[in-house]
């Protein structure tokens, strides 16, 4: 339940010590980091590819298969969170535009007294 | 700044009811919800495909690609919180767990004093 | 069945022509056109991300659905056309090598005589 | 220059032979063919990710990288061959049509003559 306590900003300032700490930032470019992000979901792909739906939904049941996702998840999100970090847009600040957006391109269904 | 104080947990949720009321939940099996991923990172790749490193730093300086890239962002971020609700792996646990298995594998340099 | 007669090196040819006379070639990197690879496969993910298995086999008897197929499809091939014009890399020849690799990797399984 | 007399059908017939033969062809839907198709790309990606537009330019004549990119071209070639072969989408029609397509929208700028 680690979600729910630690705030996103946690998270990439973790990443960016780690990154920092290895000498890694001249290489992270955003350019680059796009494309490490193609290379990391590549991976998530790898994994699900030649599931049907149901073994998907029962993947994360599976440790062997869990703990591959989780890593891969991990990679994703590490490199979505050095991306927010290097072009110094807030990931909450642009989510919460984008569902603005979004909630007007997908209108959600009226309800069940018709408005 | 709301990084700062927004729990990825409150992403999660949030983004879980904005697909719930629209009765997409039936679509996002794990395996979806990978390629709806790599769907959103190509828009993000398109965006940059063409840019040097230069241009690419300095891409969020221009409004209109700092937009463009602040909505793919907010859609690839989505996409991983939906993941994380979906398969049940928490995402601040995920990323704990990778970073302690990437430390082994890229220890850090050894400091100025030589340990 | 215009496959069964055109050689790939016509279409390596007729893909770099086209870009030549648009002054595309600066751009035409292997890294920049890896990166426009992940952005076509991105739009091919995009047409397929919430089908069924079945829909998805059936999906290119849809008029509409195989025209957007077909066009994405051939926007990943040119891409793979140029990567192999610029890298020198015959994909003919890449394609064969790859082929016993593969075939290494992975045997046949033994015929119904049991050897 | 063997891409020089190889019809693009001879690589179709020679991958649905491989996939055949190993009972692979249940797994090739359209839709896990096009995840797969995103999960070799990442591998080129990968490949790519770090290096600048020199020394991605150089990359083809360092031997380990130009037999590391022409393993994964073959791996992506074969995968738009089999997406071809299963939806039925000949690749060089499917190539042609959006070639004229491409021209309309990007027309070639105009003679130094001016016309």
């Amino acid at each position: 339940m680690s979600d729910a306590t630690t705030p996103v900003a946690a998270h990439k300032d973790a990443i960016r010590a780690f990154a920092a700490a290895r000498g890694w930032e001249p290489y992270h470019t955003p350019k680059n980091l796009v494309m490490a992000l193609a290379s990391e979901v590549g991976e998530l792909c790898e994994v699900f590819r030649w599931l049907t739906p149901d073994e998907s939904r029962a993947a994360p049941a599976d440790p062997r298969l869990r703990e591959a996702i989780a890593d891969e998840l991990a990679d994703v999100a590490n490199i979505v969170f050095l991306l927010s970090a290097h072009t110094g847009i807030d990931l909450s600040d642009a989510i919460r535009a984008k569902l603005v957006k979004n909630a007007v391109k997908y209108p959600p269904p009226a309800g069940p007294g018709g408005e």
